[in-house]
């Protein structure tokens, strides 16, 4: 009888879209107005979702308190009011794509989950743009 | 051509978080403040996914003012304005944690919708935390 | 690696929920409100799923501008602001139900979409009433 | 001690910006895509506030029950899933912008009010375009 | 130069509305659901603005850390996951509605602020129904 | 008979707090992580209210549309996707704190409007931190 809790979290970070690969033209011409050379920025809504069985002697999938505090050890803390491309060691070679931000974010969190339990990230980084992963 | 709807509904409950077989000290360690022993409250948000064939007649899946009557019938009239401890029997011996409520409000619905609809029960506790049963 | 990108956009239109196969007092009865002869309207928010490998050279699985674009011609320019049963010819023999302007805008946008990629259609018809298609 | 108690409600409807003195061609012009023939429709969110003395005997300025019940009586019977310009007295003749239907729920409401409490509207017609009357 | 800030906060509690000097079952009619002996409970979201000059030096009304922390002393930790009527010494012998709440809030805020500010709660018992004080 | 129209817009930007008067540690202390050097952003939404007479031949105080592309020419063309310390003049020398910007933006706006309506400004930093100009 499994079933999913959600945490939702947020943090705010500059970034800047841009291939090192190709011209500025290009990078220009592909990343639009997200490659402006000064950055931009977001404020990114988290929401992480861990599936499992319930614990008959809680009542919990697990405390959400301990989830809270992960995601502020392995997220918030290395990416809040923090420039992705310059401040972090994640993002210095792969460009901060909400997409990638997302993958990277599962990738932290996985290695210090119950292997039990599945896991799944969602990120807002606007309210009209958001990405997910792994895919339902 | 399976289509989900869903219905969103909302009630208001006390509850504690606490287990009879363990003592007060381990309680209060394990549940924190949501072990207060004179309750504390939420406006639970109830997410209801019905998904189904599509009636060529009426373009509906099912009537979502059936659905929610049925929400008003089995969750509401019972849950609403409640201590989930004190004055229901489905939490007389079972921990009111979100995870257990979605089970429980699950159960209920099922029996009462057609067998060849699939049912998802989202509930949330806070806008942060909130959980979901079946897993997808 | 698949990641799935999430577009919202939103569309106005008046509509009407009737089945001429049946009389006045039939569609009264199953329809309700809805079956007003000089109709009523929403405010549809309207969420497209994409999900598809992430291009390691832009960190993209799609350009969420180009999604943008296409959901412009392909849904908001023939449907916002418009009567669903008298301005389109999607809706003139088809019941404007949110589950069939769900599975209609799938069916719109899936031609134009690359094959390797899923989609998914959400479509909030209320704040408290919502389908989905495909089902997850 | 003056306080103000809000009470969130909503309805849908259909309607059409026209203005009978003008032609056809000066309707387009002004009123766009709100000029349709056929109509559109919206989600309108109104939120009510009355402001008053705190009762000491309730703690209440006013139950908002019946509060709630007024507006269903006033303003969700006679506009609730219906076309504005056609099935109402009081846009028979005037131009149902967002603008006069604030006015109008506003005359609506006042009369049945305590006169000793003051009264503002505001209504949504979608998440982006609000008015408030009067102003504060 | 006066500007506004606001800072949201929230927490849960339970509570129940009862007047001492009336006999049950004047209070369930007045209270309704309400009254429930056993308490019910919600999430109150907290908006406190605080209005003043910017200072130059700063570009800040007032730090909105300070006010959040301040908040956390004076509001979050004493309501927080507590029982109003029975945790809580500023309940004990008034009715806890949305109003009492507001302004009890407003008056344990005022003291601490600087005397030039003005200050101006708002309280959302639920998504639905909400209180503010004093009246704008 | 005065009313308010409201228009919601949003603009993504970073920036950096930091008073060039001061020692790069006191700016650490007061402005904490949003003085990080290279910079961090925010999704900054955006209300924009302008009261004024209701136009009887239109229903309207003004065409939301021709406020919408004001708001488009005067601060998301200059502010959306940049960096507000770097790439503007309003902030080459003044901190861009939220309370800075909303000013700043009420003064774009208001050379460009009716002399005889009214302006107010409401600036969203994050969901939880905001500001609003002039006070209400």
């Amino acid at each position: 009888m499994k079933v999913s809790v959600f945490r939702k979290e947020h943090f705010n970070a500059a970034h800047r879209l841009n291939n090192p690969a190709w011209d500025a033209e290009t990078n220009a011409k592909i990343f639009g107005k997200c490659n402006n050379p000064n950055y931009h920025g977001h404020n990114y809504e988290l929401i992480v979702e861990v599936a499992g069985e319930v614990d008959p002697n809680t009542g919990y999938v697990m405390d959400l308190k301990i989830l809270s505090d992960l995601i502020k050890t392995e997220v918030l803390d290395p990416f809040d009011h923090k420039n992705l491309n310059l401040d972090t060691t994640e993002f210095a070679e792969l460009i901060p794509s909400a997409e990638n931000i997302c993958i990277v974010i599962y990738n932290k969190l996985r290695t210090h989950l119950n292997p039990l339990n599945d896991l799944r990230i969602t990120l807002y980084e606007t309210e009209r743009n958001y990405v997910q992963y792994p895919v339902k």
